[in-house]
């Protein structure tokens, strides 16, 4: 039998993944490993759908999103000071999809893509699938910030893009305005897209959190901006996102993405609709005070942790531990019952993820298993 | 700036799409050119919608798909004649994301597929986005069957794949044993894998039908099973479809679909689950009265056809016209108000496609019209 792409071979099912597994395998273990909002999706959202079936809502609609979609997005966006027409913008498979077409659409096999470390896993299996490869750009012992020098050694010749997370999975960091002219500078200079993976803007615990597209509109030309629908308005299990970009490089992301998908479903567009005018900020209040908590509780064990401005994670220093982070995570589930992501799973080695997605008293119980399990050791 | 992704720039928009704008952009004109029923899903799987809903059903499901409709894929398969276990199926969003993950995940760049023409122009522009490249093989001066020395001399040593389209869009013929044969003769030679794209599986006029699959278990290991829910159970808005493989080729294949998509929506599935309950029977015998009426209809205008034995479209021979099958379908729009796709958008000049998924009194006026602009020529 003839072999398969030989990239793709390569890779390996997630890191996260299997530390979900295992502490699902550990009865009574409190999970800080999870992504996503433990809250339902608001009841308006799904009430828009059973209308929209009612009315017969199950035909193709058309690929890069329906009108009335395309048009809430356009305004959405604008509200946050990001100008975008609808016929800038494509309807996605939630954000995954949406990268994915993205890097798909500006990827020749051996071009290369900067990848700020700590970093969701996500980039760096689409670019290597793709045939293109990751240049890591190690942000920790800069406060998970982007530093430019460090920046230029990285991009070459074939480089072809950056992609650029703020707030941060797995940090929480929000990059400073430092970060982002960084960024800029070598994007003007080079030519290199900016891929913004946006999915965490609405859950910014600080005040003045600047995006990258809204700071350098001079660079609209070669920046994506990608958000989804999942985190901010509890819609995981949608799948809905969607992306913006300028006429000539959203012209190859469409191609890619009817190659992908076709389109999304129909009466999931229409649910978007009704979510855009839902108030998120109670959800994100929880979110402050649970970051607040974990803060404190973490530095009273006396973990260093650059303090988290957004997202649902903290991504503390474990490295005087005296032990690698995936046998600190694989011990907190086996024996003190709570679990964790190790920081290599994040290319991140000394560091390990904490969600606070989950109900407060499994938050406070899991705070509290941590910091027994560390007073032991 | 940087290029983006330099095969895909080379590729255009679908001709089918500029077919039908021309087509919506003139008034009254009756579109035969539709790949999808005009039927409504059926009110059980709208129904299920609501219940998934209502119980919460708004997290990430599994990757693959939730263990319900993987169970009920398995069972619907084996009814089938096709034994496969859950664990060896993989939900998608639609054959569109199915087909694109198995291409990605068997191709390396410079990697061959083969596609026997006419055929849908998805699989061409799938391979040359992931920089493989398209070797067809021309069945249109075989009745659209498959030759056997005719495929062997496009398969060579970068051939990674074929794909076979039964019954096929846009010719509606199923291939018999002889064709079917052929390609699992060259595929147990040369190791090549067989792409099975049986999303019209269940709209087959004739007895005896044979799919690939079925009638060649012993090439499972190196076979992808296809299909859809958008045509038998009308639902092509939905975004759902499905993939049959063998655990190793469907271990890579499910790397890539999590790259792409991630999952598709939760209750979606579960709505699936009870359209896999729905008698399609009804909907096909419409589509059966349907084509006897088009074959009837095209034989008395004269134009040669091989007759269609399922899916829903016919694909008449228009060599004899006098005129390219994109000048005829320009002006079958412009002078007659009757909207057919030109072969061409099919790799294949001298036909075109007359899709018969339209509403009976629809169907008749576009073949009347037909009619009056043949017998003016």
């Amino acid at each position: 039998m003839k072999k398969t792409n030989s990239d793709l071979a390569l890779l390996a099912t997630s890191g996260i993944r299997r530390f979900n597994a295992l502490a699902n395998a550990t009865p009574g273990c409190v999970k800080l490993t999870l992504g996503e909002p433990e809250f339902d999706t608001p009841a308006a959202v799904k009430e828009a759908v059973a209308r929209a079936l009612a009315e017969g809502q199950t035909h193709y609609p058309p690929n890069n999103g329906k009108a009335s979609l395309l048009a809430a997005l356009s305004s959405y966006m604008g509200e946050q000071g990001l100008a975008y027409a609808p016929e800038e913008l494509i309807v996605t498979c939630g954000a995954t999809e949406a990268l994915s077409a993205t890097l798909q659409a500006l990827l020749d096999p051996g071009d290369e893509v900067v990848v700020p470390v700590p970093a969701f896993g996500l980039y760096e299996t689409v670019v290597r699938a793709a045939h293109g490869e990751v240049r890591f750009l190690d942000t920790s012992s800069d406060g998970f910030a982007i530093d430019e020098d460090r920046l230029r050694a990285v991009v070459g010749e074939r480089t072809k893009a950056i992609v650029v997370t703020s707030p941060n999975n797995p940090t929480g960091c929000v990059y400073g305005a430092a970060s982002l002219d960084a960024v800029a500078r070598v994007a003007a200079e080079t030519g290199i897209y900016v891929i913004c993976d946006d999915v965490y803007n609405r859950l910014c615990y600080a005040e003045g959190c600047e995006r990258f597209a809204c700071r350098h509109p001079e660079l609209r030309d070669q920046t994506v901006v990608v958000d989804s629908f999942s985190k901010p308005w509890a819609m995981t299990g949608w799948r809905i996102g969607w992306l913006a970009a300028a006429p000539a490089l959203k012209a190859q992301i469409e191609k890619m993405h009817q190659y992908l998908i076709s389109s999304i479903p129909t009466f999931v567009q229409d649910a978007a609709v009704v979510a855009l005018g839902c108030d998120v900020a109670p959800m994100r209040e929880t979110y402050r005070r649970r970051r607040d908590l974990v803060v404190e509780r973490l530095g009273r064990m006396g973990l260093p942790l650059t303090r988290p401005e957004g997202a649902f994670y903290a991504f503390p220093d474990v490295s005087g531990l005296g032990m690698g982070s995936e046998e600190l995570c694989e011990r907190l589930v086996r024996e003190a019952g709570v679990a964790c992501v190790p920081g290599t799973c994040f290319g991140c080695e000394g560091f390990m993820r904490l969600s606070y997605c989950v109900a407060d008293d499994q938050l406070e119980l899991g705070l509290d298993r941590l910091e027994g399990f560390l007073a032991a050791l």
